[in-house]
């Protein structure tokens, strides 16, 4: 990574508007060191690409007041989607990561790249559309995706519930029909970035995990999401836990931590108790009318998770650990188990200052993620120059 | 973290070239973007301050050659520091991270900060005028300490073994005698820096583990080192393994990898099987001479960091685990151990560029470690606005 080797010197100063707060002209001179007239002639750059606006005046020291300027979130828009396998969701976000419109509807991945995308495509001008809004007001497209992403390229890897999109150029298809960036992430990847977003926006060491049919983890350290070699990073549900032993899982091998704590995996030793359980929401319902095999069903799997967590939090050093995903909405229970575990077996200075909480995002963490994935990129030092072009 | 908001341009070129390979001016206008004019100006500043060097001619793609430029690494050297609780390596070295200048010998860190670090600076002058150089030559120092520590303020935090040295101001105390830069780590991260320096340049994803009488890691992701919340990232020695159940560990918790795979613990399973060994040392005597018993409990105590290992590999997706500290030292056996657990639990994405070796930097990690602690620092853009003050 390294720093920016970018020289324009107008994202410089965008750079630290971004954050939002106001500052004036000799404010952001004396942060970057750049002269004051250069800096007045990046401002002006700035303003004419409407991404600041002057916002109202600075307390005085004595003379004329200062102006300040900062973001203007509403200059420009995103489009962001969440493509699961059977569902989506499609917004149009301010420069803030801040929902202006949402569709959602069931949709089949199986359907192929091709269809899906086209879809996704039209559902996001019709939402333009309905705001007055055009193409020409979309500055980056996020969209994430139900299975391992090669990041660079956009491309999915492997992916077993996609069939057709294996290597699939995403961005190359998306940007024929709208030329802005276009970034491709995992689903628990850009869960992890809304999440971090809607309600840590300090906070820069967090793991998000999705608990639903699968388990997996986005993670976010020293305020980057971490993909690793491979991009596989937070692929968690493959661990093996103590309790597993000779339990056999989709992947081939035996006593992993989804085939034992994931919503088909409870519903499956639920069904074995002679309920009638088939489905992750049925379980759901069960907790809810206070089942007690359900219950402790589910307190087991936030044992479950939080054993191999507490790995996690060993290596990582979280201050923050959201639990979301379609399990996560049993309330209390399956949080309850994550904590016991993690907080009995972690080191003190570990779990100090450690929150472990049900997500706050909870269905829009993922769109909110895939326009944070987008805004980052368009508002890069290299994004801001490919718009003055 | 963010991209780096310096307006030097001369550092934003010397970014370019820290990597060694040598370019043209107008390939450093080409890649930053910058007018050749601004280039030309940069290169002057950069060779003035010594810190680039013209090496030779491009090949030509006719009319005159081009000169080519590239970091100078023996323009200045660093002071590096491996503070252990017994013993201590002070290093001298270029800007490259190789070694010119070294002393180790016995210390006691209980004898407190200022005796250590008296003698720290005392040893290296003496390193500094037996090659010729001043303290003037050297743009920063770089220690490492067993114990945590608090990387921005460079202050240990309630160091276990470090007896006077909770919450003391290393940099302050070190800059009243040398007015450089001075950074802090504890010695895994640094070994854990040292390592991909010296053995793997080009590898982002990398997780070295530290086995002697503690076990730690130091956790390097997306090409930076992890501290986490509180600075305790990478310390995996109290996770609770499954063969731990009942054994009692020294944090006050039971069943954790360090009361069953460090050093003292190999030594204290083997003594209780009769045999005479006390220390760390002595249990690697016995692998060598081929004691089966000891090669047992060895590959064992592999499994068992392994056990912790597969976790974290799911977690970050490296491609190197590199395993050292003085317990690597028995050779092949205790990395067996370490790859049979992690090749036979994680999923076959995240382990098939996943290499699991011995340190190569060996004994010189941690001073090569805190070398490029410093290197990095000094030669920052920030670093080299300084210096061209």
């Amino acid at each position: 990574m390294g720093p920016t080797l970018g020289s324009s010197g107008a994202s410089d100063l965008f750079q630290l508007l971004r954050d939002g707060s106001p500052r004036t002209r000799a404010e952001l001179a004396m942060t970057t060191g750049l002269a004051r007239s250069t800096v007045a002639l990046r401002v002006e750059e700035l303003m004419s690409l409407g991404l600041i606006s002057p916002v109202g005046d600075a307390q005085s020291t004595g003379g004329r007041p200062s102006s300040q300027f900062a973001l203007n979130p509403s200059a420009k828009v995103v489009l962001a989607a969440d493509l699961g396998a059977t569902h989506a969701t499609i917004a149009v976000t301010n420069l803030s990561g801040t929902i202006i419109g949402e569709f959602s509807g069931p949709i089949d991945i199986a359907d192929g790249p091709e269809a899906v995308l086209d879809w996704m495509i039209e559902t996001g001008r019709t939402l333009l559309r309905e705001r007055s809004l055009s193409t020409a007001d979309v500055i980056g497209i996020g969209i994430g995706l139900p299975g391992p992403v090669e990041y660079s390229s956009g491309r999915p890897v492997n992916p077993p519930i996609m069939p057709g999109w294996d290597h699939f150029d995403v961005p190359g298809f998306v940007r024929q029909h709208l030329e802005v960036p276009v970034l491709v992430d995992n689903d628990v990847n850009i869960m992890a970035l809304g999440e971090q977003a809607f309600a840590w926006p300090q906070i820069d060491n967090l793991i998000f995990v999705k608990v639903a049919t699968g388990i997996g983890a986005g993670v976010i350290s020293g305020g980057r999401l971490l993909r690793g070699a491979q991009g596989v990073a937070g692929d968690i549900g493959h661990v093996q836990i103590a309790r597993g032993a000779g339990i056999a899982c989709q992947c081939g091998n035996h006593g992993c931590l989804e085939a034992l704590a994931s919503g088909p995996a409870i519903a499956h030793s639920l069904a074995g108790l002679g309920l009638e359980v088939e489905t992750n929401s049925s379980v759901i319902e069960l907790v809810r009318r206070g089942n007690m095999d359900a219950i402790q069903a589910i307190r087991q799997a936030g044992r479950d998770i939080g054993e191999v967590l507490t790995a996690c939090v060993s290596l990582m050093n979280p201050s923050v650990i959201a639990v979301g995903g379609s399990m996560a909405a049993v309330g209390e229970h399956l949080i309850a188990g994550v904590r016991e575990v993690i907080y009995t077996r972690s080191m003190p200075l570990a779990t100090t200052h450690l929150t472990i909480v049900q997500s706050a995002a909870g269905k829009n963490a993922a769109v909110i993620g895939a326009s944070i994935l987008a805004i980052h990129h368009a508002l890069s030092p290299e994004g801001i120059d490919r718009m003055a072009l």
